[in-house]
């Protein structure tokens, strides 16, 4: 059940869709008039070259259930255009100054043509996913669609939490509403979302979809946690981003809340007093001393040991969305999934 | 043909199915969490107190083509809620203070919680569309979501243009450019669109749409140079913007196009100086020069003149566009629009 063999199946399985989601969304990300001022822009962090995760996610669910995939793929392109429209919104609100290794898109551009370039991008994979009535009819079609509206809200209220907590500098936050938040802004769009529509459109629309959100869940939330994780102690090259960027932010992790949790009630006045600053007012002396807070409390312990619980209750629910489709190495790859998440750095 | 009897209709008109629009709308602005850092901001902007002017044109043009109120009302609620999203955004980009004489949600915010705001307008406006299913049938609804994205993308690009010549502080315009602008960013979302998808939904997809984009465009040039003269030489009580935002955020209008034609080469310079600053450097003196100069270069009489020649010609494409409907309240609606658009104050 872990051995290192049996996971080696994901970057294999990534590699391979993601090659084919990137000849795709290259015909989309044709050069194109505005160029300088906007679609410049939208081709920018879709050529950084992502993992792919998410579209690769939904087209090896997709094929598991029994699609061709063509069938799946202009939901995939849309997915990744989606995603990216919200890591360029994302990079705007958060004030992110790297992204994939490069500067952040309103580091190079300014925000007024950042924030038009996002919209382009959502409105590029509604274009896709309306285009896609042409192989999966209107009804299945429509049906995505509809998935998708409810995903993109979804994200948007969970993003709307996180701004929300920095911007009244939230501290009384528990587990519970750090997984309210996750399961909104990143398993809709990472993992329930692309897994539900990819059971979609490979089962023509006849396979159940509740488990999905369950399983997303479980998934999402372990994906996110070590990604916060990685952030703090991970290695910048691989990481893409700034390392502790999220400490400079004063992001809301499961890390920090658990900080805040476990911290004397003077630390407790220090980190609030932190996490009220602006990013540009934030010293690397604060940052430094939060990390030395989350060290000295064994909060990346917590956390990750709060990722493996969730990876686990992933592999359990998989049993039961997976269970009806036949063997195949699509379904390999989806049982392999929450191993890999913990074991990606 | 100029009596003011006959626009005593438009506005008539505007508050009857403003009304309309405005109660549908309330439907789906209603109290939703999270509350304070998004559906708050969300319902804002539209219980502002707007003209209504884009629902109305597409429930008049739908009703003048032979529909009834509610089958068109998705379409109009749908229009309001981009328009509204459109807004949002544009106030982030263009640093706005004010908008509808109310400070801007930047402005009460911040700009993170109003990108993502913006978002969620734009997202409920697609899940009402999806909605109108059920009173427009499958087919019907799917071509009003199409004609949606096609006008969203050239709303997004007509922005960029706009942004974009400030960001590169381009002085070497001429109307041509203006017209290309005005085309995508205005005319495509506030006449071109509600038009056609009026018509598509009162003819149920029998009416021919091209002459609609001519129609529009010189509807909505007319629209726009007015609002830029209002914007100039208004009154900011009726108004509702600050007076003379347009010099203060520098934004190229056709009456600073033609002001960097006629200037001298001297005076010109200094123009482009004066553009180039951002918006917080540029100066009390700086747009009182710019305004002296507007003035004495007659620009604000070019403007109105070329708006005028605009609706003259709007008037002869709506004889073209409205020619085989019968008779109603609507359609005199619709043929009144031209003169009323120059009358508005």
């Amino acid at each position: 059940m872990t051995g290192a063999t049996e996971l080696a199946i994901v970057p294999e399985v990534l590699a391979e869709y993601g090659a084919l989601v990137r000849d795709a969304l290259a015909v989309q990300l044709q050069p194109r008039t505005p160029g300088p001022w906007l679609y410049d822009l939208v081709r920018d962090y879709p050529t950084r070259g992502g993992r792919m995760l998410r579209p690769s996610l939904c087209l090896a669910t997709a094929c598991a259930f029994g699609a061709r995939v063509d069938e799946a793929m202009p939901a995939a392109v849309a997915l990744e255009l989606i995603h990216n429209a919200f890591l360029v919104h994302d990079d705007v609100e958060d004030g992110s100054l790297e992204r994939r290794g490069r500067p952040t898109l309103p580091v190079l551009h300014g925000i007024p043509l950042s924030v038009n370039a996002g919209d382009a991008l959502a409105v590029m994979a509604l274009r896709v996913l309306l285009e896609s009535r042409t192989v999966l009819g209107q009804q299945l079609s429509s049906d995505v669609v509809e998935e998708t509206e409810k995903m993109m809200r979804e994200s948007i209220e969970g993003q709307a939490m996180e701004l929300g907590w920095r911007h009244d500098n939230a501290v009384d936050l528990d587990d519970e509403d750090y997984f309210q938040m996750v399961l909104r802004k990143t398993c809709s769009y990472t993992t329930i979302y692309p897994s539900r529509v990819g059971a979609l459109i490979g089962s023509r629309g006849r396979a159940p979809l509740d488990g999905f959100v369950r399983y997303g869940f479980f998934l999402g939330a372990a994906f996110q946690i070590q990604d916060d994780l990685l952030n703090l102690v991970g290695d910048h090259e691989s990481y893409g981003k700034e390392l502790s960027g999220d400490l400079w932010e004063g992001k809301r992790t499961l890390i920090i809340i658990s900080l805040l949790r476990r911290a004397s009630q003077t630390d407790r006045l220090r980190i609030a007093r932190i996490l009220a600053k602006s990013r540009d007012d934030r010293t690397e002396a604060d940052v430094e001393w939060l990390l030395s807070g989350v060290k000295a409390h064994g909060c990346v312990e917590y956390a990750r040991g709060v990722a493996h619980a969730m990876a686990g209750a992933a592999l359990h629910e998989a049993d039961a969305v997976y269970a009806e489709i036949p063997p195949s190495r699509e379904k390999r790859f989806l049982e392999a999934l929450p191993r890999w998440v913990l074991a990606r750095s």
